[in-house]
């Protein structure tokens, strides 16, 4: 299979490597809501993971777009999907599409870091590495409280590109494109690119 | 009933005071772990609720003791809970001890701070708070990480004093009492105490 689980016996992982987020409608408190996702496509190196959220009535309020590698763990060089397996993983494609665009090239042209944080403990997963979810908070972040008081996130996206460590100085740039629209990215030890990002508020 | 759902209707809400965890054994990775929880005390102002955690094969691998007050929304003044609901609580109450020492007295004389943070918009929870959690994140990330790679924390202990707000500006004072034992104490703007935390590895 290709369930976390069974892969790493294997000595491979699924890596994310860029995500896209469309919320129309938040839940409610107590309200339960539910989450399908199915396999849009598989590429020699990537596959495309797409997810409905579905609120208490059935109402789709929700989409995202996944896009993932898989690497073996001891080199860190990513698979060849459409041979493991014998291709098996075309199996799991399900031709459904998904209503929000595709994760998109995102260019920031900042020149000043608009945050300068280290990674610290709490950032850090079973991995070693910044957890991708520390990236989005650090994000969230950068917007003062009163943005969010007059506005919500229509869309939000990220492309990780490179691993970052404990200790490693994480520089934040930041560009407002377009009105309300911020291009972000991030760079440790003010070098390499870890990750993208693309905040619409609305 | 004394949950929060039917306490809001009421415009009561619990609030947490203190907190002390004690974990013998973490549970492995896709283990499933049982909590199980139950009221011990019920004074005027406050109740005591403890917490067993119980590995998949019913073994006790940690403890928890906590603190709670209830307070009335509008005033926020604390409510008597011998008197809600006509001493109805008392009828919670579980006859059955917990084996970890009760919080305890946390006394902080360091006089710099070992670090001073913001709280940001992933900090503030739903009433406009940093998030109790947050917390206990920003102190866990006082450490370094090799600390935790030659010892895990084997009791940790919060005393949750005053609130604070979006863009207060926190600082952390920190002791080390005796080996491996750390008192640390969180006042906003440099001023009033906001919480007072202990940890203890071994």
């Amino acid at each position: 299979g290709f369930g976390i689980a069974s892969l790493n016996e294997e000595d491979y992982t699924w890596v994310l490597s860029r995500l896209a987020i469309e919320i129309l409608e938040m839940p409610k408190e107590y309200e339960k809501f539910t989450i399908q996702t199915w396999v849009e496509n598989v590429y020699k190196l990537f596959t495309d993971r797409n997810f409905v959220i579905l609120n208490q009535n059935g109402k789709e309020v929700g989409y995202a777009r996944s896009i993932w590698a898989m690497i073996n763990m001891k080199d860190r060089k990513p698979a060849n999907l459409l041979e493991l397996h014998g291709d098996e993983i075309e199996n799991y494609i399900l031709n459904k599409s998904c209503p929000i665009d595709k994760p998109s090239r995102i260019k920031v042209e900042a020149t000043n870091p608009t945050e300068i944080l280290t990674a610290k403990y709490c950032d850090i997963d079973i991995n070693g590495h910044v957890n991708s979810i520390r990236y989005i908070e650090h994000i969230l972040d950068l917007f003062p409280k009163s943005l969010y008081e007059s506005k919500r996130i229509k869309r939000f996206e990220m492309a990780y590109v490179a691993e970052s460590y404990y200790g490693d100085q994480l520089f934040f740039y930041q560009n407002e494109i377009e009105d309300n629209h911020y291009n972000i990215e991030i760079k440790k030890d003010n070098q390499d690119t870890v990750c993208r990002s693309k905040v619409i508020f609305k």
